[in-house]
Order: C-alpha cells, then sequence, then structure tokens
C-alpha cells in the first residue's frame, strides 16, 4: 500500500510580497513542482511518458489557503493520488507549516496527452504505476469546480515571450497564475484572509500569441478570465474570499 | 580567514526552456538568492540591516556563462566577497557542474543605502562583519562594465504588476533580466554560445509604472535599455556573444 509523500520547503525571501508572506504564485509553483518530482520518482513522470511521446496535462486545480506564511517559515507539501478514471486523474496535497498547523489544501485533476495525436490517452496504459501510488484518503478539499464564463473588457494584455514558455513552447502554468493575481486590486494582498481559487486549463497559449486578461467581481468571489488574440478561452479562474 | 560557501543546486523541470537547458534567469535568480542566503548567514543581510532601515542594492552585475547545463544536473554555486571600498562591495560567485567544470563566473557589486533617507552608506558601517567574510582571491572574471545608453524605439511595453515586486514593492531583478531576455529573437536561446551579461541598475521601478524595453544588434554585441514613462533609465544590459 502507497503512503503520502511528504518534501520539506522554507519560504525564501525571493518568495516573498510586500506584507512578507508568500504568494500565492510561489506556494501554486512549489504544488506544481512537487507533482512533477512525485511522479518522476514513482516511474510515471513526464520524462518517462516523453518516451512513448505522452505527457501529463493539468486539467483544473483548486487551491484553498487559510493564509500565508511568512518568510522563513518552514512547511511541508505532501502529496498523493487518491484515485484515477479513464481520463482523469486526481493528485492531493497538504500544506502543513512547522508549527503543524494545515494551512494549505490543493486538489488536481491531470490527464494525459499523445503528443503527436494532441489526443486523451486512456489511464489505463499507466495502470500498473498508477494503481501502486493510489493511497486510500480522500481528497482534502471540495474537487476542482467548473469556472463559468464572464463577458467584460480586458484590463491587461500580455504578449508571450521567451520567459513565459515550458520546456513545450507553452505558457506555463504559473505565469497564468501570475496573471490572474496581477488583475485584481493590489489591496486583495494586504489582508490575510482565507480563500480558494478554481482554475480551468482550456487552451494552450503559444509564444508571440497576445493574451487578454479581464475580470468581474462578484459579492464574494471575482472571476478571471484569459483569453488570447482568437477570442479562444485559454484558461479561467475563480477567487473565493471566504 | 573566510573561506568561500558553496551551494548545492540542480537543474528542476521548471527551470529549463524549449532546449532544455536551464535559463539565464533561473541561474540568475539562483545566483541572487544565494548572495542574500550567503549575507544573512554571515550577519549583514537585509534582513538585519533592515533594523537600522539600511538595505543592500544591486548596482551592477555582470554573469559569463560558457553554457548552459540541462535538466537534471547537478552543480554547486561558490560564493565570496573579494573586497569592498567606501561604496561597493564585490560579491563574487563561480558555478561549476557535477563533472567538475567551471561554466559560470559572475561578479556582482553592492551598494548599501539607508531607506529612509534614500542615500548611499558608507560601507565602513558594517566593516568589521564584512572584514571577517573578505576572501583573499581575485574576481573570476572581467568586473562588470558601464553600458551605453542606445536610441532605439521600445518593442516591448510592460506595465509593473503585482507579481513583479518584490518585498519593497520595487521590481525585482529577476523580472529586468526576464525583460531583457524577451526581446531578442528567441533563436538566441537554440544556440548553445558563450556569453557574457553586464548589467547596470540605474533606478528603481514601482508598482504601476509602465516599462518600455528597447534594443540594438551591434556586432557581436547586444544592448538592451529598460525606461520607465517619464522616459528615465532603469536599467541597461549588454549580452556580448562570443
Amino acid at each position: 500500500m502507497a503512503a503520502k509523500t511528504s518534501y520539506p520547503f522554507c519560504v525564501e525571501p525571493q518568495e516573498v510580497d510586500f506584507t512578507m508572506r508568500i504568494t500565492l504564485s510561489a506556494l501554486g509553483g512549489n504544488v506544481l513542482n512537487i507533482a512533477g518530482v512525485d511522479a518522476h520518482s514513482k516511474g510515471f513522470g513526464v520524462d518517462t511518458l516523453n518516451k512513448d511521446n505522452f505527457s501529463w496535462v493539468l486539467s483544473r486545480i483548486a487551491f484553498e489557503f487559510d493564509f500565508r506564511p511568512r518568510e522563513y517559515v518552514r512547511y511541508e507539501i505532501a502529496t498523493w493520488i487518491s484515485d484515477y478514471g479513464r481520463m482523469l486523474s486526481t493528485r492531493n496535497f497538504t500544506l502543513t507549516d512547522q508549527s503543524g498547523i494545515t494551512f494549505g489544501r490543493v486538489v488536481s485533476q491531470w490527464c494525459m496527452i499523445d503528443l503527436s495525436r494532441r489526443t486523451a490517452v486512456d489511464l489505463r496504459a499507466v495502470a500498473e504505476q498508477h494503481n501502486d501510488a493510489v493511497v486510500a484518503e480522500p481528497s482534502p478539499a471540495e474537487r476542482p469546480r467548473k469556472v463559468p464564463s464572464i463577458d467584460m473588457p480586458p484590463v491587461l494584455t500580455h504578449r508571450v515571450a521567451y520567459s513565459d514558455i515550458d520546456f513545450n513552447r507553452h505558457v506555463n502554468t504559473m505565469r497564468y497564475i501570475e496573471l490572474m493575481l496581477d488583475v485584481l486590486p493590489v489591496e486583495r494582498f494586504e489582508q490575510e484572509r482565507p480563500m480558494r481559487l478554481d482554475i480551468n486549463f482550456l487552451k494552450e497559449s503559444r509564444y508571440g500569441e497576445t493574451l487578454f486578461v479581464s475580470f468581474e467581481e462578484r459579492e464574494s468571489e471575482t472571476l478571471v478570465e484569459i483569453r488570447n488574440d482568437a477570442g479562444a478561452a485559454i484558461c479561467r479562474g475563480a477567487f473565493e474570499w471566504r
């Protein structure tokens, strides 16, 4: 029977914002990097899959943070796969600080694609390694929700450049999170407030494309949408302020 | 007598570009983070200085890279202060990969400022800790050069947002390096070619300002300049292709 795996972290000076607390994008980046490291160490990482010309693609993710730890605080990210179906594998995370408080919960859903055909791969193709990695513990938060579309004028325009793209020449996930944070009123980050962020990844974005970011404030929620020059939605995010 | 201090690294998947080699901005970011960690461990880090309302400010830096290591390669960053004057302290770095090849050399010059008066502080104020840290070994490369100004139309415009700023609400150094890389023709990164990058930091840039990036190709050199909306130069970089 598999067990959760935990990875140690410390809030580095370059990860904090002007409140001296770690940014959501740094936390999100560390979570995603751990997903890669953990899959790699268990034999179904991107490097192994690439031999078959397959790759993992993040479909949806939900982050819940009660607070953001301060500079130099030590914390741990624990991760495990709770289950998988034909199309989606569910990877979970909890973030616990040095005093033992679990301040973050993350649920992510991944699909596998065949890079040459650009089609989804049946996850039974990796069932063997995957079965060995499944831990019989449910997700620590509600699974990622579907984020509704909005129809608002863009408030931020960004041309995809070299520093935005990953090894696949697609915009990396952390940059999408940064673009979503960058349209929020900066005062949002001054308050310490529990929040949840659901993101749906709909389409890849490539070098040279222009991205348009719009947002809409609703009661206790802020919706964000990133579109490309053709008007197609690239990803949608919903911040819930608790 | 002080000795150089070395810090272990490994090229992480999120640090590579489409050539599967670590980006210059990731290397530069790791070098700058080590500067902070090393100063912190020796008692003259930003956190200690902040008690007197002082801070370190990077004035100039020169990077020389013979090549960029590939994903999962282990390397080490060694750092030492070679000397300091009344205004500038010189911190050096060498980067050596797991096979023992020194592929990078960095020379950086820092001044200390009084945050309340916005003036430079005489470095004799920290002479005691500083003397203990000085290592009698010269810089591993030519000291950072003065970069000439250019007069070219901007090819990239960027509004400073939340994700660009550090704890001081100023644009962080890594973002300047990214903006400089983002105006180069993307083919530059396809070739493995030894290079040197000199950067002069002239003025701070703040949240909400718009930055204009221009560049000029000269024989074996590319000059880049970042200006703000008032037309003032924020920083200048010179790439030398060897």
